[in-house]
């Protein structure tokens, strides 16, 4: 075991704004030998996120802030290469919360086994993995769409955005989508099956979600805040359901989050605005493969990965979340099957 | 009924801010004899509440503005001078809208009976009408406090949150109210048993709410909007919930209202933040005076009215609420029972 060597991106200065280079260090380190109840995984694919930027900021969140010095943190999908915990063995593929490194020790209890057979490994990812299960709970248990009702997404193109508005046309709503640039627009509209999309670079917000949602918007799931949130607040229908699921636009901020003006919509409207993490729905997690992968197979649920190749890439990588340049789930490839 | 002369407050021009003397027309005309279903009432006691600023504005709303050239619309508790429905008589004491004026033809299934040997008659304006009703369904159907729990509730000492706050005692919870002055926060602790008031004219409210809420707020029911939302939306515990009733700080601006920053924490702590209207409770109604009633003959309810005499103070006796200068329910005396 002492022969491998793990290399490992780790945190060097919180970001101020967009993360920058000297943000992170290079690391390197022996692999150590694993303790009881401990797996050694080798890390195959990455899971990219608007959510780690988050992650990297000082205070108070849903989880706590990686340290200075740590490795940083991110979902990972892997092979066992070594186990001391009866519950996997060598060549056994899993996913769990890797970090940004090649290799790492992970209790037992803390990873889930994957099936290749059932979907490409990267899919566990995206639609079969967190930004699925986030939009599977936030758009049903939260945003509580009924058949004929208008779901819109932000965000629509991301790995979040695409299954919620497909989770909706599936429960027989129209979906509504908003992106950026005609490329994401046409996808949602020609491939995703949504009824409707509104390219918020090229077009003006309100005018789209009037034309779209001529009955006004019954559930509105939010993954960017900012001046889309305060325009979609314009078009609620009565007993509107906001998600909030995140607020990408607002985490680069260095000025204080922009907050929702027209709020007072909520009281007019009779509306609601109700954050969720995904994570309370752990449990939950296997129902949610199960659906999905059915849907998957079925035809009616299309999951798209894009896969960028090398570990030493992630801080450039990492940074095309906030440009929006990826197509579908960002995901970073660290080694070969 | 010719002899009779009526005098009324109409709407003269949308108000820019705060209102103005010359934003109404003081009017009279002479009383007309009801048609068929119609009552003539004769105004005795007028609600002014804040509400009645929105009313003012032009634009998309819970209600329709008032029309400019128009009776400015207002609750009110009269006497029943003439009646052309079998419903009510002469000399019945009845609730509606009737409007800022001495008096008002009005159907009479828009009225509802009072009983003056239940409560005095301006208790149907605050704890037995709609401040009452808005805190009893507000609190208790969109707050849903349990017992042991949190409730904070701003503008704690109009006629709403006093309600609100005893409510939240009667139902086993810690109740915290935010009003501006000692005097009023005294009141609060003092003789309703809130358990803790913060005076946000003299003392650091996010500090106050630290101090108040130690295990954080789980039921927020806000009146005022601003700044105090932006505060209160830091303090909140895991699953809080916002009951967005009002906005009052807000009423009066020129400049855009002020987003919640902070909404973000809804995300944090899986909270929720939801508007409330009163008259989509209105068939519950008989449900929440009889409730109340009994909590006010047990003693477990207190209400205090801030009765101001004379309808040709209307413009001046409305500014109160805004000031703040009132303690309780603002009520104007347009005449003697």
């Amino acid at each position: 075991m002492t022969a491998i060597v793990n290399h490992q991106w780790r945190l060097a200065a919180r970001p101020v704004g967009v993360v920058k280079r000297t943000d992170w260090n290079f690391t390197e380190e022996p692999v150590a030998a694993p303790a009881d109840g401990q797996v050694l995984v080798k890390t195959l694919y990455l899971s990219l996120d608007p959510a780690m930027r988050g992650w990297m900021n000082e205070g108070k969140s849903y989880i706590p802030p990686v340290g200075i010095g740590e490795v940083m943190r991110a979902g990972g999908i892997g092979k066992v290469i070594d186990s001391k915990d009866p519950a996997f063995r060598q060549g056994d593929f899993v996913s769990g919360t890797t970090g940004v490194q090649e290799y790492s020790l992970v209790a037992a209890k803390q990873l889930a086994r994957v099936d290749p057979r059932q979907a490409p490994l990267p899919v566990y990812l995206s639609t079969l993995g967190m930004p699925g299960f986030t939009a599977y709970f936030g758009l049903l248990d939260v945003g509580k769409p009924e058949p004929g009702q208008t779901v819109v997404v932000s965000g629509a193109a991301g790995a979040v955005g695409t299954v919620v508005g497909q989770i909706a046309k599936i429960k027989g709503c129209r979906a509504v989508g908003i992106a950026g640039g005609a490329d994401k627009c046409r996808y949602l509209t020609g491939e995703l099956g949504f009824d409707a999309a509104i390219d918020y670079k090229n077009a003006d917000v309100k005018t789209g979600l009037r034309d779209a949602c001529p009955q006004g918007i019954d559930v509105y799931f939010d993954n960017v805040g900012g001046e889309i949130l305060d325009i979609a607040l314009t078009r609620l229908a009565r007993h509107a359901r906001i998600v909030i699921c995140g607020a990408i636009s607002q985490y680069n901020n260095t000025t204080p989050v922009k907050g929702p003006a027209n709020y007072l919509s909520l009281l007019v409207n009779r509306a609601s605005m109700t954050g969720m993490v995904v994570f309370d729905y752990a449990k939950r997690y296997p129902e949610a493969v199960r659906e999905m992968a059915g849907w998957m197979a079925a035809g009616r649920l299309k999951s798209r990965e894009h896969i960028v190749e090398g570990l030493q890439t992630f801080p450039e990588t990492l940074l095309m979340l906030f440009s929006g340049e990826n197509q579908g789930k960002l995901v970073l490839k660290v080694a070969s099957e």
